[in-house]
């Protein structure tokens, strides 16, 4: 059975907890506040921590705005070698809203991957608004998670969402991040410009 | 009305000509093959003639593999001033099918655009595949069409896909074809690894 760690307990963070929950995996939460990391794990059956414990699983979730990134690094270091870290940012620049803040042949994944080799980095959830890993439904129909990075690696997160009732496809290697990052600001800005709700986005259609 | 010039007579110029004739427009096709631009032509209702005649169209829609977009800037230049041109192409390295060929923060559209500055360069069409614009349909919902660039051309092209029976969107100014074009590769990628077919893709759902 797989073991999954969410960092952050925001929308995110509650959905994919309980996406992971879902699929029968031991789960826990961590968060800044204990009582957040606390309510969550109970509406999912997991254990609760704070910022900085030890990573209980296998799969390391960073449900954090992309900022926090390079502090979870930083906190945690090679205590992530061997998990394999779920980074589901969307670096957008607020200020301006008109792009990315990583520079434009990288990404957030990336990033986080030279900050901590020892870890296998995917990226995922980051083209699925928190509403729709909720539900499972992206607007109408069916959402689908997409995901990049190591195969092996990939091929486990694609086990572990489908068995949690989610569709979910490998895109390709950790490179595609920057287009997955790309493909999240677009659906973003459209939604900030009302063109689609915040429970709709792009569904792969076959 | 609108008066359209397709430049390509291929799927996609196939399928935007049939779109632009269904919305009412005057269509003219101009392709290398004579023969084939007529063919077109017939089948929608409009004028034919080589690439390299005046476009008659006020949109001018470059249905062109990207290689072709610079060598159709050379070919016009500035016989394409004050018309909107509309850029279809996704800029794939497909030696190595990991990469577009335009500079990570530019775009192909953005290349046309400093190569043909007296006109106004849209992107649309580069996240459909022609199919889905044939019919309408992406998988088993409606297709939408994505554009970007200045916003009263982006209007007007809008207004346009929308009298032809297909649904459309707009993303933002033309900066925006960096992440359309992203957006487009990684459908690609998709496709060409059997996870959808050439009639499915990211379909946008409110």
């Amino acid at each position: 059975m797989s073991s999954v760690t969410v960092i952050g307990a925001g929308n995110v963070g509650s959905a994919v907890a309980a996406l992971a929950a879902k699929a029968g995996a031991q789960v826990q939460v961590l968060a800044r506040d204990l009582a957040k990391a606390q309510a969550l794990a109970e509406r999912v059956g997991g254990t609760a921590g704070v910022v900085g414990d030890d990573p209980a699983g296998d799969f390391v979730v960073l449900a954090v705005p992309y900022p926090a990134l390079a502090e979870l690094a930083a906190t945690y270091g090679a205590r992530f070698d061997g998990r394999i870290l779920v980074d589901v940012t969307n670096p957008v620049d607020f200020a301006t809203f008109d792009g990315l803040t990583v520079p434009a042949d990288s990404s957030a994944a990336a990033e986080l991957q030279a900050a901590v080799p020892g870890a296998t980095v995917l990226k995922a959830f980051n083209t699925n608004f928190a509403g729709t890993v909720a539900t499972g439904v992206t607007g109408d129909v069916p959402a689908t998670v997409l995901v990049a990075g190591d195969a092996d690696a990939a091929a486990r997160l694609v086990e572990l969402i489908q068995a949690g009732g989610l569709a979910a496809a490998v895109v390709g290697p950790l490179k595609r991040a920057r287009e997955l990052e790309a493909f999240g600001f677009l659906q973003m800005v459209l939604a900030a410009q009302n063109v689609i709700g915040w429970s709709g986005g792009f569904a792969l259609r076959k």
